[in-house]
């Protein structure tokens, strides 16, 4: 924590502006979903904020950045808090810099939109969707997720099975970003400068506004489809994902009992199912019933959203993996809603299961392209149910591959970094979902580049200080 | 060919339906493209159609058929002679069936297109372009190709970098079929069992209508790049092929002299260059004349179709790898014209080439995903001048990949073979472009369900006989 009469001073001088001193409401601003890992849980336990600052606008934003300089106390930017690794939460106190009332959707032409740091991605879509466009990509928190939040603390998700990472090139094509200094000032950053802000918690630079490449809007259709074991699930979802003719924007897949775990699935005891799929949209097996929009139990699931023009091919693949459509819905009339199905799959596919079972957690696996399949299975047998599947479809480099966010269940830290070094010395890598530390995390591009431009922008190093490596370990030898 | 009185009286069973008997005319409509193959240009050289029929109408087309099944005439079918395997050239000579005249677009809804088999591709594009859809992929002969055409005899094209082949599920939803029987019928075949037509240069079944999914349209940039040396483009293209952020419909490489050699690269003696890329879209260098469209004498060209929005991800990659913009145009202004860059793409590469040199032919490679950029380096430095390096990317089974259409200098059939042996010893698929016969060019899904198509839609076995594997024996047995 800072220096009270150093905090006392600061507050004074962002007289006019929206901030939240008050220690209970205050912390609420330092947390995330981070509470998903037990070991972030525990590390992040203590921290807390000094100071909530809700800038209005640009202007705003400038003074309360120059008073901080001013007095040398730590800035940590949050856009809506949906991150997983606490990219929100202060290590050294200071000012929680909550991004959300800069949340303007400035234009959307050309095939771009051009929105302010604290837009939601729904509020970016929704403007973009009339004119015949989509964002590329959604995490499943898209409906409270911000557009920096997503860049700077988020990967992929519903569309990262065409496009990549959102950190991929030609994703987002400029950010504009401002410095904290003495006097700070906006920057317009392209392309590659523009990458170097990407899954950095903030710790190298304030985002004010992002420009995000889009999609062209297709008739997606969403399907849930049960099948009666996980690896003819996988089978058909590989051969949907190894198509080109059939389009998708997502395909997940999990075996049993995630389906009923997440809420999509037949309950095994009376009333514990979500009433979330609403019954009238049953369809295809023509139940008309609840029922009928639910997964079988011990049955796995896949929920594909595809092109309506698609659906024909990939049923006829599914019949032959034994598979059934239980739930066809317009993903249209039900995105921006908790009908979608985007709300059980990427990381809500743990939240949900975390709702009924509080001993679970989570990983994060890339499977190597070409070998996946095969390599989903070995894990699959070795694990048994300690470890649940559930895998997402993706492009990675150019290649068509699995990651998996497999829940664990979950017993001590050192047995959670056995299961993960158990998936390396299998080939399959793992982004470590359990660690605050940035180049811990296994996402950024290029470590240089991404602290070279935090001397650039962050000359006295206040920005979401304790993140970095360096800064951990000095703290360690400290 | 047939006797003489059986045509005498099939013509007179014909009458009202367009027949050309005259040889010289026939002749015209028992050739395609094979010519690119000096191979096939002598096996095919004295096949010859003792009619060619141009039916109207379906009506006329059942005519057709009935009036053949009834003197057991052989039928191949037409669609406008853009193969490059013979595919319209009959064997045992009888009726060419031209199905050119059926050249209606049926209907643009939903995602997805219908037409008659011999609508043009680029006519179906037109119809769908002001709904915002575009057929998925071209072939380099879309403004002369005819949509069963492209179906039953080709590939796939621009656009198979995100869509893979015409024949991947989900590409073609299904096909009105005619049956060759005594009384044809007319057939409604989807998904899986329109697929067994595919490829199948029409042995198998006579296709009057066909439904093609659509790709929603993008604002395409077509841009040209030079690079020093062939392995700079290449790195490049693989660079651009990816990164799921850009979004691309086509990315072509080819090494030097190919530029000029196909027309879009600077002269090395006045008065050899195309003048077909128009002066004032020279662009970008700001030379504004036709030089600085040119590809410069002794440099690699990569020729790039991508969302404007991506184009300055894409720079960017270019200039990292001392590529540099040459041409840039809108895709939209110079689609269904000579001044797209399609036509310098696939296999349009090899027709200019041979314009300007007849003593060249080509092969199709397929390298292996993963492994691609090295193995195309391996072979280009293996097979130097003899064989000319023109790559184009595609996905196939999920994958970006390299696919070869290499200029081959030609000395004999013999050395041509080597050179695809030594394709396939170094783990290059080889799909062979000089032979006729149906399963050895390497392309269909499934020869047992194309055969047993062909028993249910021709039981007589007379449409383009000597085509298959078996006939073909059974004829060298004879």
């Amino acid at each position: 924590m800072s220096d009270h009469s150093i905090i006392t001073q600061l507050s004074a001088d962002l007289g006019g502006i929206d901030i939240i001193s008050d220690p209970a409401r205050a912390a609420r601003f330092a947390r995330d979903f981070s509470w998903f890992s037990p070991v972030l849980k525990e590390l992040l336990a203590d921290k807390a904020a000094d100071l909530v600052a809700r800038p209005a606008d640009e202007a705003e934003l400038a003074r309360v950045l120059a008073a901080c300089y001013r007095h040398r106390v730590p800035v940590t930017a949050r856009g809506r808090g949906t991150g997983n690794y606490g990219q929100c939460t202060p290590m050294q106190g200071g000012v929680v810099l909550d991004l959300a009332r800069l949340d303007q959707v400035r234009w959307v032409r050309g095939g771009v939109a051009r929105a302010q740091a604290g837009a939601l991605l729904s509020d970016i879509d929704l403007a973009a969707r009339p004119l015949g466009w989509e964002l590329r990509m959604l995490p499943s928190t898209y409906r409270m997720c911000s557009a920096a939040g997503f860049y700077c603390g988020g990967f992929g998700g519903v569309g990262s099975i065409n496009y990549g990472t959102i950190g991929d090139p030609g994703n987002v094509t400029g950010v504009r970003v401002v410095t904290l200094e003495a006097e700070p000032r906006f920057l317009e950053l392209r392309d590659a400068e523009a990458r170097d802000l990407y899954h950095a918690y903030g710790v190298n630079g304030i985002i004010t506004e992002i420009e995000f490449a889009l999609a062209p809007l297709y008739d997606w259709q969403e399907l849930m489809l049960a099948f009666p074991g996980f690896m003819e699930a996988m089978r058909f979802a590989q051969a949907v994902g190894s198509s080109g003719g059939i389009a998708k924007k997502s395909l997940t897949v999990m075996e049993a009992p995630l389906p009923e775990l997440c809420g999509i699935g037949a309950s095994t005891s009376a009333g514990k199912a979500d009433a979330c799929i609403p019954a009238d949209q049953a369809g295809e097996r023509g139940s008309g019933g609840q029922a009928g929009a639910r997964i079988p139990a011990g049955q796995a699931a896949a929920l594909c959203i595809v092109a309506a023009s698609s659906r024909e091919a990939l049923t006829g693949i599914a019949a032959a993996h034994g598979g059934s459509v239980v739930l066809a819905q317009d993903h249209g009339a039900v995105y921006n809603t908790r009908d979608s199905l985007i709300e059980r799959s990427w990381n809500h596919t743990t939240l949900h299961t975390l709702a009924r079972d509080k001993t679970v957690t989570y990983l994060e696996s890339i499977y190597p392209a070409g070998d996946a399949l095969a390599k989903v299975e070995e894990l699959w047998r070795h694990f048994g149910d300690e470890v649940l599947m559930h895998i997402e479809y993706m492009q990675l480099n150019g290649q068509l591959t699995c990651v998996g966010i497999p829940i664990v269940r979950y017993t001590t830290a050192a047995r959670l970094d056995q299961i993960a070094a158990e998936h390396r010395a299998r080939g399959v890598h793992i982004n470590n979902p359990h660690t605050y530390v940035l180049e811990d995390g296994g996402k950024l591009a290029s470590e240089s580049r991404t602290l070279a431009m935090k001397r650039r922008l962050d000359p006295a190093g206040l920005l979401n200080p304790g993140k970095t490596r360096s800064e951990v370990e000095a703290a360690r030898g400290a």
